[in-house]
């Protein structure tokens, strides 16, 4: 019995996809290692003793009315350099705002203070919504990428970093694209070590993650030559799959073949592999990722602007395909999982209703496509643990203390709780919260925001 | 050049719906009835005399760096009691959703009490959103409609309120409808004489709504009436109209003609009437709400949720038809218009590619559909003072000064601004935006929440 923090509280976590398990002021331990090793719930023996021991002490946190715990988010697409464009330029076809909004300012970041000062701001920013872990695309640039791992290290953030790849000097600006395809492999691989090395020294863990762009801007050598890496060196992996109209035909023209068979004849979708986007997945595309174990990144936001549709998440989850949820910066605006936890729900009902109100009902969507708000909460969270293969996402023993402190009372962004049963003061803070709301945030059990 | 108050600084404001115009560095001075007197440009000869005259004094105010002046927003459609189970309950469809949360909720604002409770954080709520001017659904309760029209004034807000009646026997739960048809009207007037009679010591003006919730709640005789007491007293109209399919086919079912058509039989359709949603107005329906004036509620938000298809925003606009957004609380979660134009972006875009990736992108959507962003602006701003008829939502002359004051560098909710054209704050404002940055709120010339 000998805690490193003990947190007094109530928490919402995923019980199942379906389900959304309430804690009622129970007793967090965690361990010096940050992660949980037990919870204790009122009717426990223990617990009465347990607050005796730890009451008063520096080590013991308790919540007061009208806060809770919710798990910290896992955001599993973000381009990082993008936050400085966030918000701007959305009016364009994919490949147009790749090639005059995108892809000049990532070729910036070879300046390492641009880099710096975008990069510590957008981690501070996911950390003040909640988001605890992050799955990255960095740029084309090793040492601005390295940089990207040590500012998620510094701040707290479980970061999950990839140098990006794009090395076909066909498809790419010439100001922007790796200089040529050993080189991409050479960055890659000296880019992996390099954060490994780094993750020793970091609590909370940082990862590299093997990142070739899209198929569209790699060479076969190139695509070959990372499935490689990544199978020697056990990483991460991730791409954007059968995003658009437009890239999901890219792909079938150049190889005859859809994007994910494509990816998986280049050693690229296994356990720890995410693919973004994934609208245009065809039936046995959808087969090969749940065999492979390889997760979708669902994008809500970012879809509405670039994807041409909506992802049939219902069902693709349901064919057991692992989904963790992306913000997509800045394909989507929005920094804050809440956001695209709502999107997600909103655009679900969207495909299953259909949009044009000139079609009868029965033409109009795709039935049974609707989530609930309790399975967009655990594909932000639990979810996104399992496609990325971390023992995340959950407020349960084993998992890392990993959460974000709610407070529903705080005069300038009061919730409006009235009367509410605990079920619907989860909905409501999933629905309400503002960044003004998420009092703490807590990574691998140690305190990384508050306000 | 005696003014009550005046204000330097950058604003952005609608120039049409097309253009957003931006302000640079102007001085506003604002008449002693709170209405923007002149707007007076740094090249002007008269702008460095005045600054001398006004600087240092109280009535004078300058924005600081990183500050911007937007219009306040018209918010064209909230049910102000179901602020109380906002976020809640969004799963059922709407028929079910009123019998079995909205109807019990709404029936309880027979308690003044809880009514006060509720309808003062909504206005507090709705302010600190930046929405200056509310077109309001109260409850079938007199008094409390009472209560909601006092503490929008009290408040500031320029608030618009109507007694909702729902007089059909048949058709609304004997725990909450109006009592018979002809008390319905009759305290309809007597909630429109005593709003007028408090809109006499209201700065900003406060107005009694004519509101039969919608056809399918109410008899023939109370429409007609609603009707004939509007004409009477001169007074804006609300209701909803053709939301859903269910509703839509319900008023055809009953009258033999649409929805649009039969309210325009009561005498419900004209300039100063807004009708919610609309999402399944027929070619001839648009045509006679451009005829009479009436203007649509665009409730992005809450149309995921419960209409079953995406307003052809676009196309109804291009024929003519007024446009306000609405936040249609609590269908709608957000009591943000800022989320809900960035909503309004999206389905508009989702509208035009269509949603179901499985049919062939020529079969998928609705072509020319999609809204651009200071579209959707303009719809949140002088769209709905269009749509309700009032000098409000421009930065302009003999316009009321309602404003919000937006300081995009506060530490804890920066917004990421590189070297950004000011075109480009504009739409990071307008995607980042969260209350924290609404530093100030201005109604007709005074303020009305700070932070
Ligand atoms: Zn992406
Ligand atoms: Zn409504």
């Amino acid at each position: 019995m000998n805690y490193t923090e003990v947190f007094k509280g109530t928490a919402f976590t995923s019980d199942s996809s379906k389900v959304v398990r309430i804690l009622t002021d129970c007793l967090f331990c965690i361990g010096s290692d940050g992660m949980i090793e037990k919870i204790i719930a009122p009717e426990n023996d223990e617990y009465q003793a347990l607050i005796d021991i730890y009451q008063g002490k520096d080590n013991y946190h308790c919540l007061a009315d009208g806060q809770y715990f919710l798990p910290g988010f896992v955001d599993t697409h973000v381009h990082a350099p993008q936050w400085a464009q966030s918000g701007t330029a959305l009016d364009l076809p994919l490949s147009d705002w790749l090639n005059t909004y995108t892809f000049p300012i990532e070729s910036k970041f070879s300046d390492l203070h641009f880099a710096n000062e975008v990069y510590e701001d957008v981690v501070q920013t996911l950390l003040a919504n909640g988001t605890t872990t992050a799955l990255y695309f960095a740029t084309i640039h090793k040492e601005a990428s390295i940089l990207l791992a040590e500012i998620c290290a510094k701040q707290g953030q479980r970061g999950l970093v990839g140098k990006v790849v794009m090395d076909d000097l066909t498809q790419n600006p010439s100001y922007y694209r790796d200089e040529d395809t050993q080189t991409a492999l050479d960055e890659t691989e000296e880019f992996i070590l390099t954060v490994k090395e780094l993750s020793k020294t970091t609590k909370q863990g940082v990862y590299p993650v093997v990142t070739p762009r899209f198929i569209p801007s790699c060479t076969d050598e190139a695509l070959k030559g990372l499935g490689a890496l990544a199978a020697k060196y056990d990483t991460h992996i991730q791409s954007h799959c059968s995003e658009s109209d437009w890239a999901h035909a890219f792909v079938k023209e150049r190889f005859n073949k859809s994007d994910a068979v494509s990816l998986h004849n280049f050693g690229l979708l296994q356990s720890k592999s995410v693919m973004a986007h994934c609208n245009f997945l065809e039936d046995e595309d959808v087969e090969l990722f749940a065999e492979t174990g390889t997760a979708i990144s669902h994008c809500p936001i970012s879809n509405a602007y670039f994807a041409n549709s909506v992802l049939p998440v219902a069902h693709f989850h349901a064919k057991g395909v692992d989904i963790g949820l992306g913000s997509d910066l800045s394909g989507g605006f929005s920094p804050s999982m809440y956001d695209n936890i709502r999107q997600s729900v909103m655009s679900s009902r969207m495909l299953e209703d259909g949009v044009n109100p000139a079609l009868p009902s029965t033409r109009r969507g795709l039935g049974h496509s609707r989530i609930t708000i309790n399975k967009a909460f655990y594909f932000a969270t639990a979810g996104g643990g399992e496609s990325l293969s971390l023992p995340i996402g959950r407020i349960e023993p084993n998992y890392a203390w990993d959460v974000q402190v709610i407070d529903t009372t705080i005069k300038t962004a009061k919730l409006p709780i009235f009367n509410d049963t605990l079920h619907d003061v989860f909905e409501k803070i999933i629905y309400q919260v503002r960044p003004e709301n998420i009092r703490e945030v807590w990574v691998q059990g140690q305190k990384v925001h508050s306000r």
